[in-house]
C-alpha cells in the first residue's frame, strides 16, 4: 500500500500560505491583482476561469477580466496585452492559449512581460527555467509538481528522477527545476528505447506522457515515488485517468498521486502563488 | 583499442562545407562577415581572436574588428552593441567574455541581437536551444559535440546518452540539443551519487566536469563512446588534457575523443559555420 499525495492537502496548506502573504501585501498597501485575458468563449478557457477566480477570491487576489470577441485582431490584441504591461495595479496575467486565431499565439505570448507571465509562457520565462534565474515563472504544472514533492518532505537533491514525457509545457521545465534542485534527471520519450528499464532505476518517476495509462506495473519497482501529471478523460470508464494506471501501480510503489486529486488539484494554487510573489517582487 | 574521434579531421571536413556556402552567397552578393567586439587585451580573448580570424580568412569570411580600451564604460559598449546590430553588413557578433567590468556583462550579453549570436550567449539562443527553434545559435563548444557525432556517422536517435556536468554553456545545451536529436539523456553534476554506475548505462558519455582527469576506467564498460569536453592544463605533465583518463579509457571502450585535437578543435569552425548561417538565415 502506497502512501497517496494527494494533491488537495498541498494545495490546502499552499492557499494557507498565499492567504497570509496577501494580507502582509495589503498592509503595505499593495492589492495582488490576476488579470486574466480570454479572446472568444471557449469552454474549457471559461472552466479554468471559474476555477482561477474561486481560488484568487478564496484568498484575497483581486481578479481583472478582459474578454475580447473571437473575432479580435492581432493589433487589438497587443493593444490589449501592452495595457496590461503597463497596468501597475495588475501583477499577474493569465492569457488563455490557444489563441481562436492560432496564427497570434507567438506574438501574443512574447508580447507579455516576463515579470507578469505567471503561467511561465514567455521566452523570458523559458530562460529562467533554463538558466535557473528568477526571471519570470514556471509553467503551473511543473511547479505543481515541485509543490507536492517539498509538502511531503521528499527531497530531490540526489535523487534519480526520470521524467516520461519532454514537452515544453511539463516535462523539460520539470526536469530543469528537478535538476536545479540538484536531482540526476532522465529524460524519457516517444524515441527512447524500453523505457520501463529505464524507470525502474529512477528514485522519483514523473510521468507526463500524455497517453492515458500508458504507464503500467511493468514500469516500476518497490521503493518509489510517483508522480502522475497527466490528465486524461476516460470514455469507458466515464472517469478522469492519469497517464500511470494508479490499480495496478500503488501495491507496487511507496507513494504515488492520485487523478483526479494529485497534481491538477496544484496548479491552480500555484498560478494564484504566482501572482503574489510577482506583486512581492514589485517591492523588493 | 578504441577509435579516435580526430576533432581536427571534423574541423577539415566543415571547413571546407563552409568554404563552399561562402563561395555561393557571395555569387549571390552576400559576403559573410563576423565582427569581433574585444573590449581590453586580455591574452585569452586575443589567443582566440587569432584563431577565429585564421579559420575566417582561410574560407573566406570578412572579419570587422572593433577593440575598445578596457575602461569603456557600459553606454559606450551598448551604443557598439548597437551599432553592430543594426550594421547589415554584419552577419555574427563574437563578443568577448568576461568583460573587463563584469557589472557589464549581463546588459551586454543581452544587448546583442539574438541572429547575430553565433556564440549562443543570450536569452534569446537559449530559448532556441531550450524550445528547439531556429532562434540565436547553439553555444560552438555543444555544437562541436554534435558535429563529431555527424562526422563520424553516430545518431544518437534512441541511444542513451550520459552527460557529467550541468553547466550553462555546455552540459545543459549539450543534452537539449541530445534530446532533441531523440536521445534519452540523463545529466550529471557535482549531487550526483555514484555516477560511475550512471555512465556505464549510457551508449555514450559526454564528459564536462571541467575538472582535469577526474572521468577514469571505472566510469566506462565496453562498446560505449566518450565525448571528452574538458581542456585543462596539466602543469605536471606540462601539457593539455581532458576530463577523461585517456590512456586509461581508451582501451576500455569503442570510441573516444582525444585532447587536444577534440572536441577544442571543432569549436572555431562551428564559430565561423554560424556567421555563414546567419548570413544565409538573412537571405530566407
Amino acid at each position: 500500500m502506497a502512501q497517496v499525495l494527494s494533491g488537495k492537502e498541498v494545495a490546502a496548506a499552499l492557499n494557507e500560505r498565499i492567504a497570509a502573504e496577501v494580507e502582509e501585501l495589503k498592509a503595505q498597501g499593495v492589492e495582488p491583482t490576476l488579470a486574466i485575458l480570454r479572446v472568444g468563449e471557449r469552454a474549457d478557457d471559461l472552466s479554468y476561469e471559474r476555477g482561477a477566480t474561486k481560488r484568487a477570491d478564496s484568498v484575497g487576489v483581486a481578479v481583472k477580466k478582459v474578454v475580447l470577441p473571437e473575432d479580435t485582431d492581432r493589433a487589438t490584441l497587443l493593444a490589449e496585452i501592452e495595457k496590461l504591461n503597463a497596468d501597475d495595479s495588475v501583477h499577474g496575467v493569465l492569457m488563455f492559449r490557444p489563441l481562436p486565431n492560432r496564427d497570434d499565439d507567438e506574438a501574443a505570448r512574447n508580447a507579455l512581460a516576463p515579470e507578469k507571465d505567471i503561467d511561465g509562457i514567455t521566452d523570458g520565462s523559458m530562460v529562467g527555467v533554463f538558466a535557473n534565474t528568477k526571471q519570470g515563472f514556471a509553467p503551473c504544472t511543473a511547479q505543481a509538481c515541485i509543490e507536492i514533492l517539498d509538502h511531503y518532505g521528499i527531497d530531490p537533491k540526489g535523487k534519480r528522477v526520470t521524467i516520461i514525457g519532454r514537452s515544453l509545457v511539463i516535462g523539460r521545465p520539470v526536469a530543469m527545476m528537478l535538476m536545479h534542485r540538484h536531482a540526476t534527471i532522465t529524460i524519457c520519450h516517444t524515441r527512447t528505447i524500453d523505457i520501463p528499464s529505464i524507470t525502474k532505476e529512477a528514485d522519483i518517476v514523473l510521468a507526463a506522457a500524455g497517453v492515458m495509462e500508458s504507464v503500467d506495473a511493468n514500469y516500476f519497482k518497490p521503493g518509489q515515488i510517483v508522480i502522475d501529471v497527466g490528465i486524461n478523460w476516460n470514455e469507458e470508464k466515464q472517469k478522469l485517468c492519469g497517464d500511470v494506471k494508479f490499480d495496478e501501480v500503488e501495491p507496487i510503489v511507496d507513494a504515488i498521486t492520485p487523478v483526479p486529486g494529485g497534481v491538477g488539484s496544484v496548479t491552480t494554487s500555484v498560478l494564484i502563488s504566482h501572482v503574489v510573489e510577482a506583486a512581492k517582487r514589485t517591492l523588493a
